[in-house]
């Protein structure tokens, strides 16, 4: 299989991260990595991570002559986890067939109608929670609902003490199995927890619990790269994370 | 929607709590109940179970003439949480379009040949652990394997401490999965644990968990009442409770 | 060892699993059973309860001569698990140096101080929730809260879907830890969870659970025999089943 | 309360997480780091760590002169999270009253001789798995197993894939609990998971677990802490950290 190329925007905590997600796998090629600073301008991803050979060579938005750069340097994918600003870098990047994953969560209107309007052009995955786990979680108790409707639902996460907020995805895990948050979720917060969701079904004989535990931020790369795999062959339009696993799932039973 | 007639050979430990379970489901009419002694011939399996009204006259296979029992009794679905030999009693049965539920473990070949006679007239499901939330839990667990092959896989059972093989369940979960069950089981034996199935799959940057409980014998009543709904419109043919739940997931996805 | 001799007041769902539980115990001997009806007067509880020997004579309060009962029928120790009425019946008891151990959780004013007045005569164990496991559970978390007093503490109740106010025994572990009930405590509420209580400690970097699971009643039984023997070398006073618990863990340190 | 003074060895992985806690722990004072390299020598372990303000100079083995060193640099602790060497640098601290921490893991039994040595004239506590969390599981369970010696238990461990053999801790908690490790111990290998430690005791009717998670390396540190504090107002002698976990947990009882 021809390696899939890959133009990474953000090298910031999770960004680093998701480079080194994507240099180690060799189903892809991580071709370059674009930054708003000028830090480590000309440098290699892949050798501030410390492998040896040279890949991802970074470039900075402030250097860049947007024109010119993607006729230049072609990917198959853009995996954006910068900042809701720099889809304005990349909107044209769709007349030249190249496809966009974008996690990133807090777009204000105008940015994401730039998204959408890609989405005309090519193929555009968006997911604020992009990883594989918590997508599956979230499919797989649609399923459970589906073939058990009378059961008892409840969603308990977990955080670290100093997140104050309900979990954004345990909203989404509400809104998307039809339960009202404020009743249905309970929000645990003690000490450092990293992340843990859970989903239990209660029947009067028998409970069943889908959980899904974060380790730590490089599950976001994993979900990241396969969104661009199964974005390769798909039509231009806006698709989310949830498609991406749950057409996998259908894809199961044909 | 009218309700699914209903006749069951068994009313031992389990096949008592599964009359309750049919009793109290308004869908369905438990019309007899088929016991191999002559205890409680004649009498009513509600009256014993503690309901105000009439349901489920007891019958004794000793006492009953079969070359007549069925055109006299007919009803759609059979449910059998007896015992191997029973299938002797009702092999006939299909020709009336008597569908079969059987819950029973351990067939001997000849037995279970005629079981399997029956299914070239009419439904059967065969389904020696009936529970909706362990064929869930196959399902969902085979559907993760299939999005993310790469997730390391462990099946944790706990059962009570006189319980002594591996369980049977596990077994079937690791066969599913296509997993060695010395190496991928690990089996948990104290107290008084009624059961307890989990598959944990362990990816580099998070872990998903999929958790049965059975908190009693009565999941497998609703398991069965859940298969005699799905046979109601089902052709002649063997099925299992695993077919049964996963077609249900399919018709999600279509 | 010799014998300790039981007297069992109540015969209902958990008083009769009780005396199941005393009946097995190769330490103690159930002498009778008191019931409040005259069902089985004169039977064995041990007969009812499917053993081959006499053990537990039931008599009914309705015929018992109460001046003379507890001279021919003396017990090292009665265990109460009938109702609020009951010391009445038994408040001369401790005369005869019999010991009490009470897990009635819903004593009125005045039949609560017929039971502290037997403390000035004899030993008294008074415990709603008589489990031992959840006895150590606060204990434990007491302990681990004076290790680490900067540790964030939630504690979480399972409960089945039905049981619409806060679990008590959950209340009494926030009490018992000074923690907020209203803030502090989750309950969930699906299905047919029998009761589950968890305590987890959050520190930055570590997380401590500790979690009960009640299977069934006869984890009553099982406190309330701890209980008995516990009472057998203690002084006349009021006692309760944390102190019997933490006094045994305390001995672990002399 | 005054600061108690630290000299920290060690200043790699997991000696870098150490140094943050004790800065950032207002009852101590970091006053030394000593490498085993001259990396950053003579800079501030506070500043590499990203404080504004200078704690933690940096020594180095190479060009340290141990003659003259703990006179010039004398703390209450030294604390040792470097290798089994480390301990002939500081073997002559204990003359002047310096009390020793060390979480070294592999002694050879001449090094481990001269720890021991030590003992004879200042407080050591030696411990290789020093976090608070696990000793406090160790402690409630010998206690647990105590109040119900009857009581079937499981030791369940989890690790990321790649650890392959059994978990050292899991082997300290089996024996400490006078469990035959093979028999009780199971092993979980999968994913990424950092490090799970869980103790199961069943009984017929409850069961109860006590777990603990590690989330980071740096519970370390608040161990080491913790033992560092306790040590303070000890008599010379070797401890563990297992002594000081109990210790306190026995004084609640006094």
């Amino acid at each position: 299989m021809e390696q899939i190329t890959i133009g990474l925007f953000g090298f910031g905590k999770t960004g680093s991260v998701v480079a080194q997600e994507i240099i180690e796998d060799t189903n892809l090629k991580l071709c370059w990595v674009m930054r708003n600073t000028t830090m480590n301008e000309g440098e290699y991803a892949s050798r501030i991570l410390g492998f040896n050979h040279d890949e991802g060579k970074i470039f900075s938005v402030k250097n860049t002559d947007f024109e010119t750069f993607y006729k230049l340097n072609k990917v198959d994918v853009i995996i954006d986890f910068s900042n809701p600003f720099s889809v304005n870098e990349y909107k044209n990047a769709g007349d030249l067939g190249i496809r966009i994953v974008s996690a990133i969560s807090n777009y204000d209107e105008h940015n994401f109608k730039l998204l959408q309007a890609m989405s005309k052009k090519t193929p555009v995955l968006y997911s604020p929670n992009i990883t594989l786990g918590i997508n599956f979680l979230i499919e797989a108790s649609k399923l459970f609902k589906k073939i058990s409707p009378s059961a008892d639902i409840v969603i308990i996460e977990e955080h670290f003490m100093k997140k104050k907020s309900v979990s954004g995805t345990a909203l989404r895990i509400a809104h998307d199995l039809d339960l009202d948050s404020k009743e249905h979720i309970k929000s645990i917060r003690v000490g450092g927890i990293v992340g843990t969701h859970e989903v239990i079904f209660g029947l009067p004989n028998q409970t069943i619990r889908i959980k899904h535990e974060s380790l730590n931020r490089a599950a976001f790369g994993q979900g990241a790269i396969y969104a661009a795999k199964w974005l390769m062959d798909k039509d231009k339009n806006m698709y989310s994370m949830e498609e991406a696993v749950s057409s996998l799932m259908a894809s199961s039973y044909q």
